[in-house]
């Protein structure tokens, strides 16, 4: 298998994060230390590039990131920038021929992903998002078990994602709270994640009937500042959806979760059993078998706390009964995205899901505007 | 303090509870043992009644409830019967001056909801619902925490009850499933009870955006019978909600609740605190106290998992460091009511309480045949 | 069946919880209100009786226990009085033909609790323990599994209980640390419960190797004094454990566990599965099975909550679906012993077990003494 | 600061992970890439040597690791090798003045252990115990609180760690079961971990009074065959223990802890306070405070569950808000070790940390021959 050059875009805190997880690979597959290499890093300032060639390790660094997609020696670009900048990014990268590893939300509405989409899809190159959630042993199992058909027929669900990140009203304006960088609040930033989750294992949504609003208005302009700035995104979203299946559910997300720190939990219900989930205790997969009634001791239904902890987590797990992390994730998700140019084959989650993320947040959007429920692919 | 003589009118399973608790009041609150007498007892059938009667230890027993009206030794009635006949039996109660103690929901509708309490007002008598779940002392401690202002302002809140009792399509039609009788489905069974727990800790609800929907939609018509018989009422009712004072939350509800035995739970986020109780861990009640941070040693916030157990259950508990049961808040309920009686003091539930209830489930049924938000005082 | 008519001996907060659940007894298992009855209460002043008489509603009460027995329509006694009077009035009660239902621990030592077990027999009254705790849903089905053969062979197992009723130094004094009332203090008051459960499950202990302990040496003589009493009974007690059937196991017994209300919990491990409980989350029984690895889906083992709410409480249940609390299982083990009578049956738990728990205690006593392991016979 | 070259020893399952954990350092705390170099590598077999250096990405390689040693290019060795070598390849390094990093336990007795200290003592070297579990964020907070006085006295303390990896009798003969090669069973594998954590956060252990067995005594000779060998180490120990300070305590260690992933875990309770910890839990910690009894609204007081998350592990956290894992807390341990270089300064837990650890468990073995209590320092 060839060298995987990878070229950085953007380098905050999940850039590194990223690049973290491309150095942990190859102790988690067996690869040879070289076989993935960050060979360059592109930020928006020529100090904060070189600092991070430096902390990866990398020759190359620039401010601009067009250098780093004409360079020959990068096979692929990950990026790590704010929202407004993707669909950009992505069009040039494409028209460069790199393959793309991109990070959620994909873009700021349907029509940049569409075309984003539409851009990979022309230039024959791999695109993957980083819905690194996924790839969490629980949900790996969980897939496992919906595919199984463990579930039966699927009544209802529910989601969640919680924050409490933005309670505080003394909290100043940020770039997070202003639409034209991310293109939506909590929806956008929380509401992916958990919106993919529930997609990954239930598959399409149809419609959605949902509630956005800003319970915190106006925020200090700065830190300490008196002067206040209108928050043009969602802080809360509240959505009724109904999937291609006719499950119907529920989803909540917050930034104003008082007391969580990531509450990122969902359930499941089906005609033959149930599934749960949540990522502050990560390691265990709860499941109910309706079948269980059949045992010979009559009745012992239960929910099951299933052990998805390292050994269930892809490739060989140097720790294989501890509870994985976020960063083990990533490198789940990135070595996804690897092997898909290695052994030339469809990548997962691929852009194509970024964009019915992107539907769905789309359409909660206009839901909550009508006050009625909207479907995914009306105007 | 006079002896209070009850007459129950109903004696199904909830009946049979009812006359437990009766019994158990003298020894929580160290009353003489007759100052609570259950003097009669009117089912549907003589043959139901006079074993009712035996069970109690009573000396009347009817088929026919307004003769236990029409006794001179009957002080108060408690209504144990399916919704379809409440709104008669209490404007019958009610002219015959008896203290009235009703089981939820109150109504099939709101506008026999108005004439109940219109009725009871009229007549000077006291009446109070069986809203047993308040009584929890979970929840008397979290409306002294609400009360003290330990939330701040709420932001928003969630509620569920979720069971799974019909989840089996093989599960025949019966009583609770036709809307002739009982009103409605899951969201007047199961949904009256949460709705009533948020609104006795936050006020009143001001408008609804739900969704209603039956996912059996029919049943064989006996057990075992290959003839079906249509579900005219919801078996799963998920609702947006805005309160009175801005607060915005979810409410799910359902009897299609895979492994859920009752999942009934709430969760309130507030910009100085949050809690959240479980009625199948019942004896703890979960606080944030955001003032945590104010901590000598810093930091140290989060979920207290804090004592509710018998010693807060009102009364004596004899069983102080104990678990409280379903047995057990509603001698509270029930010790309550008598109370108002003894001291001539308003009831609490009130039938206005289980109005305000009605008017919530009305609005939710209204809104989701419009599929928009739908404000509870509307026409 | 017979009345039977029931002489209360002792009503302080266990008194009262006994003689409401007599009372509940007849709504749990379908009896008519009469068919038991508590037909007088002895305490050790005649006021005290007096009250007791009229919150419970019986004529008969007494300052003279031996009043009590002396009556022919009496035809049980529930003694509920502290340890150090358990072995006369069980000398009597049996002398003069009574039935008998103690509390825990039978005795204040091995020599009185031997010639207590002897006197029931020789007088062939029935006599029953106290070990409400055995009588939990959980309890019940643990059971059911393990004489089913669930465990497989047992390895080892923990037992716990802890409370934290005695962490202040400032606590003064009073009967419960004084050994010549309780003949011993957290071992016999909190063990003899952790330790029966045990051995309902395990069957005989063998050997114990403990260690006791006083923490707090000595406490004021009264709330507020200056004056200073020695305590003269163990505050925790430590035992490691092996049964007849060879498991190895450990019991912690401690009024000393900060922040513990009723912390008494056990797990058991076995070749085939595992099981555990406690109780202070006492509708769930986990139980985890070796054998899920049969599972098409493979590996899906993991700890089941198993619901244990009160449809499996015994009897009928008026609240199937809740958790049963602790007046509820005294209900069901005072139902028990009725029925032993009505059936002429042995009593579960009899005499006899009290006697092992005896045997158990004094041998943890024994070793802590001598720093070693002591057989439970040897002397 | 100097780069750091380290020379790994020994590279099975543990070694990766160490790997591993050097490679991410840097990102956690802001270092450049090259200031921690992974300079060789020594195992048992030149043919595995060549595969670990390709893996890491390392030049040398040899299956001597005294080659490893007589290079001036490496700083440090990292030792992961069986614990009957940790002695010689100690003195070994000792004397050619490398630094040195040593996986848990020590040695395989006190004598060894004794004489390792000495050597690193002597040859003035930096020599720190792998003792990862002391870094994750729960227990640095936990160091915090019990620095600042949070417990008050201690009363007593329990610990357990829990694995079930050898309940099958199948399960075959392993080195891990081999005395000669270990030094002890689970005491030594597991044991050490958990009497660890317990020492770092309670200080000296005085004395023990333990029980340790071999549930199974005998195992397949190897995988499938009918010959069978005796296990010449303990599977399951369990202990009393008195800590210097008085304090008294608990500690279950065992392999055959059916249903068990990882279930470490530990309580203390002192006179101002309680904290506990479970490693399956791993981002929490949770903490009862005696004082909150002061709050304004009487009485909340209940076991409060910390945040123990990503950053609180030490460093910068790339994923601030997360739970953190196994890699994670090598990675701190490692890089307190490199700083005690850079620094200069005592590393922690050192030598003579790991030399207490070994007392603790050659008194337990010593004891329960004895079937007696056994101060640590007797011969």
């Amino acid at each position: 298998m060839p060298k995987i050059r990878i070229g950085l875009i953007g380098y905050g805190g999940i850039g590194r994060v990223h690049a973290a997880a491309y150095r942990a690979i190859p102790f988690h597959y067996g690869l040879p230390a070289d076989s993935i290499q960050i060979a360059g890093v592109a930020t928006s300032r020529a100090e904060t590039a070189a600092r991070a060639a430096k902390e990866i390790g990398c020759d190359f660094h620039s401010a601009d990131y067009h250098e780093l997609l004409a360079r020959a020696d990068i096979d692929a670009v990950d990026i790590c920038t704010p929202n407004n900048s993707h669909h950009a990014i992505v069009a040039a990268a494409a028209a460069a021929g790199k393959h793309i590893y991109c990070e959620k939300p994909l873009a700021m509405n349907v029509v940049e992903a569409e075309s984003m989409a539409q851009a990979v899809h022309s230039a024959g190159v791999k695109a993957q998002m980083t819905f690194n959630f996924r790839f969490f042993p629980a949900i790996l199992r969980a897939r496992q078990l919906v595919d199984a058909g463990f579930l039966g027929r699927v009544f209802s669900f529910r989601g969640r994602y919680h924050r409490s990140s933005y309670i505080s009203s003394e909290k100043p304006m940020s770039w997070r709270l202003r639409r034209a960088i991310t293109g939506g609040g909590a929806l956008f930033d929380l509401g992916s994640h958990i919106l993919d989750l529930l997609y990954c294992l239930l598959g399409d949504f149809a419609e959605v009937n949902a509630t956005l609003d800003t319970l915190i208005k106006e925020r200090p302009s700065a830190a300490g500042a008196a002067e206040k700035t209108p928050v043009d995104v969602d802080d809360i979203a509240l959505l009724q959806a109904r999937l291609a299946d006719g499950a119907l559910g529920t989803v909540e997300i917050s930034r104003m979760g008082t007391g969580a720190t990531n509450d990122l939990t969902f359930e499941i219900f089906g005609d033959r059993g149930a599934i749960r989930w949540a990522l502050d205790d990560p390691a265990w997969l709860y499941a109910f078998d309706l079948r269980d009634a059949d045992s010979p001791l009559g009745g012992e239904r239960g929910f099951r706390k299933i052990e998805a902890v390292g050994r269930f987590a892809g490739g060989k797990a140097p720790d294989p009964s501890m509870t994985p992390d976020f960063m083990r994730v990533h490198a789940e998700c990135q070595y996804q995205f690897i092997r898909s140019i290695w052994d030339d084959k469809p990548t997962s989650p691929s852009f194509d899901d970024g964009l019915h993320i992107q539907r769905i947040m789309d359409a909660a959007e206009r839901s909550s505007k009508r006050g009625a429920w909207v479907r995914l692919n009306d105007d």
